[in-house]
């Protein structure tokens, strides 16, 4: 392989705790990690502009195959000229390969090893789809980085169940290999399965590192287990990874999970949490959640987040978003979901900035005082 | 009364049509009119930001004391500093005065001398509302302009029921006058009804711009009737409005309407139009409608409005919008409604730039074979 098109930078190894400030370049833009990426699952992180979104600083955002597959297809972002062009966003993309959603919609008995079977959520209409096919999917929508096409075990899950998956997992990332065009423009990441046993972390971790990608990503927690399970699998599997390139940690999340994930040495996180609970009228903060719908918000003229210096925060009063959301008004979504996304952007901010002073470590401690405290 | 909070400023004088140029004074700065009044009726403008309403030109917009009254409660609005304050617009702001609304739920038997039963839209319970109330809640708001609170009658209407029904109005504006607590910082507006009989109409513009406010409306046309009687209406209302205040027509509009109104003197209008199209995934443009959530548009990859310089329109194709509309993405509703509101914004600019020519008549010429011819 030649020079890969995303390449992991190490800037700086926190002393305190041994997590690590870099930076990621892409052909689209380089970005500072630990990095959490928004989700614009149908090629719009929803209710925001590109121009909102770049911004507050997200330097790449995530975008999903199965969805764009079925909608509005991809020859058609592949004939817009990819997905960066089609949604107006000129920094990096990743794309997931369409596993988790697929997996989720198909039976049990619909998992083959040619690929698998499923419905529809639109229309119900039967489906197939296989590692070669994601990658065809994938090359048309043309992201920065694009993910193996992988099977996420549900939680829980027979260890038996879960060791031959995770060997399928294996297999399937040769067949993503093998078909993958333009190796030279956009980076495969590899999935490391193995559910919540740390010998199948261990054994996925070994065989998906054995291929020679430009980076790897842990999926398969973050699925409902406990939150112990969720740090030991991440405990087990990151020194497992390789240094050199970005690791990246799938489906997280909420403030407490990126903080550990980032202690633990993970780059690069996603989750759909802040558009989702936006849409629901809620907030993040560093007190937790804050449900901005409720009663006692009907004359809270200050800003929604009193700590934050968000556009929302800034210029509109908890009471006036409140308003908005009961009144089922656009703009109470758009101002909460403004609000999350930039929270978690300045917390990763946060975040790097006490690696790069080394105490990580009691940034944690002050951010869980505050975060479980009250 | 001493100088007048709002106040219209004469500049031009359309030698081919009789076509009025000016400018509208208040309290939070001056628009030039003709001008189109976005609506924000529950105060925001549907999935818009207040930057970008007043980024595309909006000197002023409108919002709704019978939806503010009951959603979140004038009080409220008034305890955050006012309409301005609460949503975070410098510009002016009018409100309506409620009939509108409150007609449209009441029943015939519940409009009395005093005020209007009728049962609230949101969970059906029974509401009184009098022009003291509507000017209560209008001075809790605190809008620049504040209108009186009138009967629009249903079209048709029997002339009778018409006749008792105007003399109502100036009744009520009577009272509103009398009940009104800031006319040196708030306009009142009398509206001239009458419904669709010019000796009515003539009788009520008498009656109503015998007091002595600040600024006019022409209510109770553009409610359903044909084209022909929207315009003899205007052209037998005009002339009786005084020449040194602002006039506004109320409900339009159309890309049509709006040229007829403005060729007949009218200076301001508002409508929902363009933000409920725009919802729809339907756009305005110079030839007429044009539905974007339509299929035709699925590998439409120029902009949705080729003529048209708008952020949308700049942005993004017309595939991407339609794309977003039929996935049920909220950007697609903003980008079409965004474009919907600078149309209408930049129509009334070319209105104004063919009034200040001289050639109005001909810009509406050009424009109707255009919107009519294809």
């Amino acid at each position: 392989m030649s020079q890969p098109p995303v390449w992991y930078e190490h800037i700086h190894t926190c002393k305190q705790t041994g997590a690590r400030l870099g930076r990621v370049h892409t052909p689209h833009g380089t970005f500072m990690t630990p990095a959490f990426m928004p989700v614009g699952t149908q090629a719009s992180v929803k209710g925001m502009s590109p121009e909102e979104v770049s911004g507050m600083g997200a330097g790449i955002i995530l975008s999903n195959t199965y969805h764009l597959w079925l909608r509005p297809g991809s020859e058609i972002v592949a004939k817009a000229g990819g997905l960066h062009k089609f949604m107006n966003w000129n920094g990096a993309v990743l794309t997931d390969s369409g596993g988790f959603q697929v997996f989720s919609l198909a039976k049990p008995k619909d998992i083959k090893e040619e690929g698998v079977k499923f419905s529809s959520h639109i229309d119900g209409r039967k489906l197939f789809l296989t590692p070669e096919d994601s990658m065809k999917i994938q090359n048309d929508l043309g992201a920065d980085i694009i993910m193996a096409f992988d099977e996420c075990c549900p939680y829980p899950s027979e260890y038996d169940y879960a060791d031959r998956s995770q060997a399928r997992t294996t297999r399937w990332l040769e067949r993503c290999i093998a078909s993958h065009k333009n190796p030279d423009t956009q980076a495969l990441f590899g999935i490391i399965q193995g559910s919540m046993y740390p010998e199948l972390r261990k054994k996925s971790a070994e065989a998906i590192t054995s291929f020679d990608l430009p980076g790897f990503a842990i999926g398969g927690i973050s699925v409902g287990e406990p939150k112990e399970l969720f740090l030991e699998m991440i405990d087990c599997t990151v020194p497992l990874m390789p240094e050199d390139k970005p690791r990246y940690l799938m489906g997280v999340g909420t403030p407490d999970y990126l903080i550990e994930g980032a202690l633990r040495g993970v780059d690069m996180f996603d989750c759909v949490l802040p558009t989702r609970m936006g849409r629901h009228g809620t907030i993040l903060t560093d007190y937790g959640k804050k449900i901005i719908r409720d009663k006692k918000h009907a004359e809270d003229f200050g800003p929604m987040d009193p700590e934050c210096g968000c556009y929302a925060c800034k210029n509109y009063s908890a009471a006036y978003v409140r308003h908005l959301i009961k009144a089922n008004e656009m703009f109470g979504l758009r101002l909460c979901t403004y609000h999350n996304i930039y929270y978690l952007l300045k917390l990763m901010e946060r975040v790097r900035e006490a690696i790069a002073e080394d105490r990580l470590g009691d940034f944690k401690e002050e951010f869980y005082k505050r975060y479980y405290g009250n």
